[in-house]
């Protein structure tokens, strides 16, 4: 599981300084921050429809497909995947409600 | 890494079978799949809010939630991270574009 | 203002029949309400983007498109403009705060 | 239908500079234009769901949201309904898929 996340960023990494035409994630990387955030959202409508009327291998495509554009967003950002699960540790032992209510 | 999200997933799955009114993450899963579905909604706009608009921490906090959050959905639509990111594994090595082109 | 939106969900019902191949509206309906709704989802997301980055040209040219994709979601989903417009003249006099905390 | 447009325009027109407490419309004005589009990411996110789950009257009731909170936008943003309207009217005459193509 470590694994994957870390050769992800590593190839994201890579890809983010790339000519536009070498890779898919180059040319999101090109297109700048409004169109890498217009794929998440995209992933994200498309993980809640498959979640909702889709079945349990179109919701693990999906989802992945989010993540893989989250952790562009995460790097163009400037904020890496490993940020994000630190923030999750830090809340571990927090109950949900009451971290909820702590941020509202 | 890999630490946080197993223990992650080994919270949600507890919290699953709790009584509603236990933690929040037991009350979200009572109110059921549609209701869970718009919170990774809800999550994924504050993240591309927060990556427009915001500064690093607030991506990073809006990140865990939709992290959290999608971990729920995938629970309750009976899937896994780790099914996740075996598909993410799995179209390593394919370029990005050629992949997207394939999907499409 | 009344026009518009009349002529435009008879431009959609009109298509709604046609094969798939006569038009983009077609096509879409011939797609499926999961399709419909992942447009409809893309075209907010974009809205959002250009509201909080983009120019009031660019704000105007996706809230078209978003209430373009809605107003095919409604026909699909069997409901009209004119129920959706009774609806918000029925919450009028009650005030917003009220309203909404009716409702949740 | 024209009627419904215009009086909630100016009701929300009314409520832009009044007093945060006053009302919910104050209120998300005074919170800022990322607040206000988080409003409308979480009413589309509502009304697919709806669209995909539930019966023609929460349909109904969520695009009702989608549509209050998106004039709510649109004022923050300067433009108003009145030039999506125009712009609908524009693209008319053309074809969806020509529309379409020639925006992409």
């Amino acid at each position: 599981m470590r694994d994957t996340l870390i050769r992800l960023a590593n190839t994201i990494a890579q890809r983010a300084d790339a000519a536009p035409d070498s890779s898919y994630v180059a040319s999101l990387f090109a297109k700048g921050r409004g169109k890498i955030a217009q794929k998440v959202g995209e992933e994200a409508t498309e993980t809640i429809i498959a979640a909702l009327s889709g079945n349990a291998q179109e919701v693990t495509a999906e989802a992945a497909d989010l993540i893989f554009h989250l952790m562009i967003l995460l790097r163009d950002a400037g904020v890496t995947m490993d940020d994000v699960l630190a923030e999750l540790d830090r809340r571990e032992g927090v109950s949900g409600l009451v971290e909820k209510a702590a941020r509202t």
